[in-house]
């Protein structure tokens, strides 16, 4: 598909996305981290506007002199912006205006493709595209987060759950020791964070070909595991006895039954199916539990051609930093990635809230340790 | 007009109110005290539903179980209840299943008219219709607020700024020494907090006829009002120091000229228009400043009669306390004002934000002396 | 005796209070409002540096230039001074040099004393004498507390646990309805805060002739008392919850026996001896448990001829406000009393901490209604 | 040297370090992570009490029950303890009973050394005498801090500013591509987090013999560097504008001119000496400024054989994690340094504050990166 039907099918699909919701769903921020869906389709078309439009597209014309501020996320070189913590009170724009504001900058993108070599702009435009495919999946985390706050457990569209399936795979990959090349290489698209291509060495180890089940998790739980300080880190066990932590986010017990909140409502927990919304710290501690640990980014980048992933996020043991030889691009592009790489640990692999074919084995995912609410899981490995 | 028809009126006002309002506008909370306008409108139905059908309408069907949860205000007695922090987390129900919800009470409560005596709900009925008055002033309130954290400032409705009027009258009320007689007396509705009726001892003291206006209280910001410690309670001086308080809320400064957001956005600073939104700690700096003091809530209460009120709260210097022989009702209503006697300070008469017939001399409101938001202004008085 | 006499004796009594004390205990600061011993013998002398000494002494020499910034307290007019929750930082000036710091100070007093007219200097120097006996008391209370932060329970002295006596008084003191003169009036020292003596309307009451005692409160305890929202101000059953207070400061339950700490460490709880360590919002919570309520600070001065107080002190329903015709001194010492005016509680009576003759039956003291720490009490009464 | 020699020189040298002190200074803490002198010297005791002599002096009897609550740093394993944030508050016990407490546990020790294989005790005993030189690198870290509080600038010691030397190096060492073997290997002591030692892929690059001066960093200061959101990691741009940080720790500007607070007081500022108490998040800004990086903490290992080392503990890019193949000690030594392992940076080398001989080339040392309170500068390193 051509990069024109990719830009259409992506803005598309984030519309799609939003079909099933009423107008009120569009609004509430939960929390600092869970912005609102209608702050999110703004900002995914804010970013062809600032980055394509205004420095490609000869005489045009910005939608609203106060978009810039109002939908910036975090880019300082762009200049100031509203308080991420206030995105949720802005009740104006209306959503209507926003969908003006997409259409507006889409069909300014139409002429843009007309008028512009497509090669001059294409290194910005598929970084567009994969922002927006990030934001899509973020529209689901975050709505499922401002949806759980709210007592009455709203139903997002039946059918779309996103609780994931049950293994089908076992048994595990073994990785001989040896140098290994790891980061992106070859021609399509990557982030600057997976690059450069550099040798790393490696041990042996054996990675398993499935995820740790809800079913698994349980007798963790069962078995003390929120607490039994031995089996955490430090600031972890801090973090679960502030917070009262004793379970993944999205489950609670009712009558001696396991329910877990999700798309569709709160429904019963199923213990084959893999889990997640599960912080670094819990991850870590069930590992340590289970005599196992998590595997490094560079382990699971090499072992994963023989197992299959995409349906869960993975913890690994790597904390986010960057790569050997890594640049950071010239101008606002350049706080995409870089200026995040610290106090935050590596994700491997897509969820299934993930758009189709937004990731790839050298796809790196981060967030601090204690996040919760993204469609995380884990992946066990050993040293033997 | 019957206490039906006041009914009738009270709930259709709450509707006009809206009438301006986008839908999107009816879900954020700006902050914990500046609640949705969603929530109040579910809110007050709610307590008629609570207080009323749930007692005295037989067979009454309520109208979902999770709305005692979700719409319950501070009622203890009533049982657990949404984090006051969470209500802008709430987009369903959805705006239009409230306004279900609103004509199902109504519906109900006309039944209830039919069949039961007026005598025997009279009172409870009176407290919800006031009640209900209160949150309109309180949608208005909190409706200018969440509006003032959007750059780029909603308009409410063309005509309705709330920009209170020029003084009309100049001069000074005398009250002379003497035991007075203060709290409500009479045959209408009144809140408990305003009993019993008892003597108190005053001392000369005069009070102006008129309000401060936004042109002294400019004087007060020139002349370094905010920096200079000595006319500052302690806790008033830390306030505006760690809050960075520099003006009134919703005063911004351009260019060299004074502005204020207003429920018509942005408009210029009318200097002459009687001063809202400070707090008494700035009431009380204003009144230092000029030589003079805030009244006592009963100064006021004697004096008003001579003066004319209604525009904007006043401020006084009495904490807000029980009166002599006060006793809280039995119940859940017990819980409506008892138990916020502390920390908080005394305003007396009314605003234009407050419904037609709402208030009256003896009536009490109260703020913690830090809150700006609500169209609060100040009265001079002296005691010679 | 002579203000002079005076002056030494209460200078000299400060010494006294420190005798029991090891080096170590002079310096720790546990809270906000519980400062080192070091800090109040050296902020008592500095009262009188800085406000006789620089004033009136000819050529008087400062003992050190930092000790001004060191050891005022909240005195604006004063300059700027080193971070209230700092105090425990500074191991320096070592407490021998605030034992020189004292001397050089009270030698110079008595050059003054020589040099200068008593009447020129009379009002400020019992405002100073007032003073060093407010931070005695201060001294015991604020050791009391961070002592009690010390799983080893400390011993400040034998024989001085301050654990109050049993109740001797039983029955009523009965006020009639009327007007009554409250507020300072006499030749002797008063602070400003007691005047203007003024007329106040009360109406008829009784008030306890003793003070509630642990035995007492304990049944409070045991019905529940700190469990029942319906006793509590809003405020103050968010602040128990929060904090999880369960029972008055200092009380430890062990083995099924109820302790308390004390300055002569951890003791037996004596349930005949007087209540102290409750907060107003305990007191308020326990008079509303017992059907009665707190006398207003008016009430208490006018019974007060005919009970016993001065075992505890005691709190009232009166909020700390100014008194009709109050004025600020000019000045820094206008700074004493008149700015703390908001957010506090009048307390009345005096306890054992206090030293003798410091108060009288129209003293004010005053917290906020959270304060644990003081040796503060419960008289009940009520409108019958 | 032998080890009980070793342990009698340790011992006899955080004595050492103590006696410029007065008996105050003992006492304070001025943050939750700067420690009381009096603490470090009970807690290196207990460590032995516990470890040790608990586990292995038949009949040993404890100084005192209470020391385990109140000298317990972080070791869950070992009970409940002492809220770190309330060290500074225990003014007892006195600062003679724990020197009584060490001499109780030296003479036992000694015993110990009689009665004990030494090789059954040994492991244990050099990680106590290791974890004793910590506590006196801690000790003058802390006490630093805590006397930069003072406004009075108090003097430790003449002599022992240890403000550091100027550079007597210049150029850079070079690494070239290949595997290396890191981490620790060999006869003597080492931490578990320097193994297993294990072979990494470097690639080429250089760094630098020389660490940053006070005058370079000054450039930085000059050319804006706090104020250029692009040099700065997220983190890093938030906590610097938080807490309005404009330089390194310690430094301050008067009358156009630099100073550094040090153990000896406020000193002018040396630009040829090599900087100290910058955060990660300072070197990582500074790096960026130079066109530089921070070298990984492998390739600092690997060329650290061509430099000096040990003026300044070096910040590094590499995060705190667990080497490959990496076992935490069974039972309660097991908390020593896993649980720390993250949000953390690696520093490698050694400060004039670290005592001689406890540091080697394989050694982690750790900290969040926002931390200034250590003697911590930079030595740059680049791929070319």
């Amino acid at each position: 598909m051509n990069i024109i039907a990719r830009y259409k099918n992506v803005r598309a699909y984030t519309m799609e996305l939003c079909k099933p919701l009423f107008l009120e769903d569009y609004i509430p921020q939960g929390s600092v981290f869970a912005s609102p869906v209608k702050w999110h389709i703004a900002h995914t078309t804010w970013f062809f506007e600032t980055f394509l439009l205004k420095n490609y597209l000869k005489n045009y014309k910005e939608f609203h002199s106060d978009f810039n501020f109002l939908f910036n996320s975090y880019y300082n070189a762009i200049g100031t912006r509203t308080a991420r913590i206030n995105r949720g009170v802005m009740s104006r724009p209306s959503v209507e205006d926003v969908h003006k504001y997409r259409a507006h900058v889409d069909n300014a993108m139409m002429l843009l493709f007309d008028k512009v070599a497509l090669d001059l702009i294409f290194p910005l435009l598929e970084i567009g595209i994969n922002h927006e495919q990030q934001h899509q999946e973020l529209l689901l985390t975050d709505l499922k987060y401002n949806f759980s706050l709210n007592p009455i457990h709203p139903l997002y569209k039946e059918g779309a759950s996103l609780v994931s399936n049950e293994n089908t795979d076992a048994g595990f990959v073994s990785v001989s020791a040896g140098v290994y090349k790891v980061g992106y290489e070859g021609g399509g698209f990557s982030f600057d964070n997976e690059h450069s291509r550099h040798d790393v060495f490696l041990r042996d180890c054996i990675i398993s070909k499935s995820l740790v089940t809800n079913g698994e998790f349980l007798q963790f739980i069962h078995d003390d595991g929120y607490k039994r300080h031995e089996l955490w880190l430090d600031e972890g066990w801090s973090w679960i006895n502030q917070e009262g932590i004793e379970n993944p986010l999205y489950w609670k017990k009712a009558n001696g039954k396991w329910f877990q909140f999700s798309l569709e409502g709160l429904i019963p927990l199923n213990e084959k199916a893999q889990l997640a919304h599960i912080s670094h710290y819990e991850a870590a501690a069930f590992s340590e539990w289970k005599g196992m640990r998590l595997p490094t980014e560079f382990e699971w980048e090499v072992a994963s051609e023989s197992f299959n992933w995409g349906a869960r996020w993975e913890h690994t043991s790597s904390a986010y930093l960057a790569y050997p030889g890594y640049k950071k691009p010239s101008g606002a592009v350049g706080e995409y990635n870089g200026k995040f790489m610290m106090n935050q640990m590596v994700l491997r692999g897509a969820s299934n809230a993930t758009p189709k074919g937004h990731s790839r084995r050298t796809y790196r995912n981060f967030f601090h340790p204690n996040m919760q609410w993204q469609f995380a899981g884990i992946r066990l490995a050993s040293d033997e």
